[in-house]
């Protein structure tokens, strides 16, 4: 099965919490055993799990990876963007999460970010599920 | 085939070596061929793959991302551990491994670690294997 | 589905665009629809997937990444290569990709990048397939 989600992002860097739309996916299957694969189909972004509680968390992410990779530091790539081009890289564009009795098995402070690192723009990612 | 493990880590930041437990837990599934997924159901803790054979690797990795993430930097999260958060977003939560001839195709010098970045204290990880 | 491959590194850090070997791969195995999982059996080098136009965008990740990790930074391990280790779990082994309805599902701008991180030498990757 194979799912693909549109996503609205408002800021330049935002991580917006994609965990509902996999639960929801997975639901819709009615997969009890296998692997989701979530993968990002862009080069300035990125996925991840992370603490899905206290948003401090995620704040202290973002302003971490943007002053060690900074916006501006002499790059060559014309369109102003590299900064994000090495965030995604850093983050990574696919994630694969163990599906069991038909749940995810993620633990109780995991939530999976959709991470903007060039936005705000329309963006997309795709759910995969392989029984197994 | 699904596994839980519990691991006990001893320092705030440790690598552990765990691929002895991931050579047993396909051993036992009796799988010639398909792919390994490893998953670590926690936000401060990762799991990567690097040298197995000098242990001065493993203390360069240690000292490197504890200098590149300093556990104290003006963080918001007031549970003090944003450092560890930030780097198990850097590692990651999951890998995948590829099975052929019941074996893992690992590289000579592979081994894969659990990454403790917040201990110590009692963590667990999960090994799902998927035929194919 | 496993196939091999072997690639000839001609620098100490470089970027190998591998994307058509995937996709070759993938047409030859004829499957519909699965995953692709590709995997580096090496400590010093990784894979990526980032913009496959511009190549200003892959000089700018080199440039980035070997400022941020130094070749040469007090590192205890004997060969002198520990910078190259820490790039290879910072940027990671594997990658998991979709396959739907005969083609991977990457987005326009994206390619799939060999990291040679201790070149330059030979290297291996394997491609691994499962439908599903």
């Amino acid at each position: 099965m194979l799912k693909a989600f549109s996503i609205k992002t408002s800021r330049r860097v935002e991580f917006i919490n994609i965990t509902g739309h996999l639960k929801k996916t997975l639901a819709e299957s009615r997969t009890a055993a296998g692997t989701m694969t979530i993968f990002v189909p862009h080069t300035t972004a990125g996925v991840t799990i992370n603490e899905n509680a206290d948003p401090d968390v995620v704040s202290d992410m973002i302003g971490h990876i943007n002053k060690s990779v900074p916006f501006n530091d002499n790059y060559a790539h014309g369109e102003g963007n590299s900064a994000a081009h090495i965030k995604s890289t850093l983050f990574g564009p696919s994630l694969t999460i163990i599906i069991d009795q038909g749940e995810l098995l993620l633990g109780t402070w995991q939530g999976v970010y959709f991470c903007e690192f060039d936005g705000p723009r329309m963006r997309e990612f795709y759910v995969k599920i392989v029984e197994g």
